[in-house]
């Protein structure tokens, strides 16, 4: 009998577990969580106080090796700090550490062995590949792929439909490095970074542009191939409806500091 | 205790309802409905006769108030109307309000608060994003990405992929403002509308394209940036098939009119 | 009453079968079978031995004429071969048949009517849209949309996001033809391939690419629109990775060799 009888489950005070949720085994729940219908909690999950967890998703999926020798298998510690929301049909691998104040939209995939740190959301549908480390008070729109080993600084936006690559030479696989994105960086709707390229501290990347080189601190980068135009401190807002100063460098937009840990403060 | 013991539920006749759905208050459902395994029907939910709700669609999601104050919170009325088909997996927010005839693919994601006319199609793992006007008869296909404020006509066709984007200079915020996308337009596959733009009745818009300014009624755009080339109705089948007339203005064409709703008729 | 009291169900041995799984009618399971919690298998659904189905993957989803006359329908088969691995949240289609080793994603859509060889990976998000060939040991990686009547030969890989399209003159409908891929293509991230065109054989195709002519055997094509460049075999590794030789084409790779079927061999 490869399974034990006994599962070791701790569960806070005033949680809200669903009757449906379906327990691994060493699995701890801190205060006052919610976990909703259907989900999945694999082995070795921790889940810290106040955290919110939506229908059917799942948390601490095994990696491949589970298909290859299964009976061997161990899962890797999986770990959402407090106040975390994680929205429904979202399945989060085993090995994954996130800082506290995660927030994930719907149906959000995120693949083994990332290292994510605070007040980051990720938006609806967006795909982490695995072994990418994410800075804090990052903000990935809807649809966002980032591929493995990519490294994100903090304070980054990355708009829907971005993808971050790693292979330069595909299938070759020999090559695999992500793209560096720094602190403050702006990538814009369904741009395309190629692999083992930096975006240097607060430059901007216009949106469907292909980045196929560095891009230099603050600059604003459009186009496919992408070009290096200006820097982005020299874009005005052409509505209007921004009534002082202009867009960019956005962390010093007052409306944008305020939000607590939004703006650089 | 908040939860009240005893739930508003209403169901017509001849239903068939999984023993798996999970019912929330106030539910309203007409006659000759079918609702299969595992779905979640929240406060507030209307759901009219002769429809289909499939396999583990949430229906009714709340808004991000419901993690601000649970206890205060209430969920505003969704609304499906009469003879739609919602498929697998999708999840609706609550404050939407459907026309008849709605059918939509799998794994689709509707936010709060859009109005949506009658007879509309809505595909596989599209991202509608909330506070969206869609007129009556558009077919919006695989993966389709609509920004909030984003306001669609009638009888308007997006191919996969496509974005509507709403924040000039991202992101500021301020300048929230989606396109304007008039009567009978098609944009192809992949393309990028930004901001605060308007394509006009009829016009189409090329795959992979980046739309960057307005679009006159009726002309082809193409490229990254886009480019107003010739009118669409210019255009002429290259492949043979089509075995008379030209393929713009497609409302014009006898088998698309044969189909109900979906020509000018 | 339309329901047979008594359904048809053969599982072999050694199978884990969640107690949650819901099973239709004439459903042949071979031996070593785990099927996770909450799968829908729809009627006439064969899972061959030593397969892994994850938790809520639905097989032999219904086609629209469920929907149109259901008291008549009947539901084609699916046949899943031996050794396959379909991850969670998935949704196939009836009337798909697959070669053996088949392995998935998470939330794979396959709608109806695909006949799949051998060896075939298709990634997270991936969406076949019905009526394609998709040939042996092919990789398609994650969000990949291949539009109907697609031809897909054999060791073909397809990157992030790229999209297949089949619709000449969209919405048009009467010249519905898919490219044909033919064997060792490679179509990086993002590339958008026009209908009715021919990738041949060993042809490589960059990020972000429109591809809107034929490319000729073993060229590499880039660029909005795409321009055919140079030959393939002629691209350097830049990274310095690659320590000897260079990495097209990549089925002559002695690390790809090395992989079981992924390489010429």
């Amino acid at each position: 009998m490869g399974k034990k009888a006994i599962k070791n489950v701790a569960i806070g005070e005033r949680c809200k577990i669903h009757r449906t949720v379906d327990f691994g085994d060493n699995i701890s729940i801190g205060d006052d969580v919610t976990i909703e219908q259907g989900v999945l909690l694999k082995d070795n999950v921790t889940i810290e106080s106040s955290s919110y967890v939506g229908p059917r998703t799942i948390i601490g999926a095994p990696t491949r090796d589970f298909f290859k020798k299964p009976e061997d298998y161990q899962n890797q510690k999986t770990i959402i700090r407090k106040s975390s929301i994680i929205r429904a049909n979202c399945i989060i691998y085993c090995g994954n550490e996130f800082g506290p104040n995660l927030e994930t939209g719907d149906n959000v995939l995120i693949r083994e062995n990332n290292m994510v740190g605070k007040n980051v959301r990720i938006g609806t549908l967006c795909d982490i590949q695995g072994r990418v480390s994410i800075g804090d008070f990052c903000r990935f729109h809807s649809n966002v792929h980032i591929g493995q080993k990519s490294i994100i600084g903090n304070r980054v936006w990355i708009f829907p439909y971005v993808v971050l690559t790693n292979d330069t030479h595909a299938p070759c696989g020999k090559c695999l490095k992500g793209p560096v994105i720094e602190d403050f960086v702006i990538i814009g709707t369904k741009a395309v970074v190629l692999p083992n390229l930096t975006i240097s501290e607060g430059a901007v990347i216009g949106a469907l542009s292909l980045v196929t080189k560095n891009v230099p601190a603050g600059m604003l980068m459009i186009g496919v191939p992408g070009k290096v135009v200006f820097p982005a401190k020299e874009i005005k807002c052409k509505t209007g409806l921004l009534k002082e100063g202009n867009p960019y460098p956005w962390q010093e937009l007052p409306h944008l500091i305020e939000q607590e840990g939004i703006g650089r403060s």
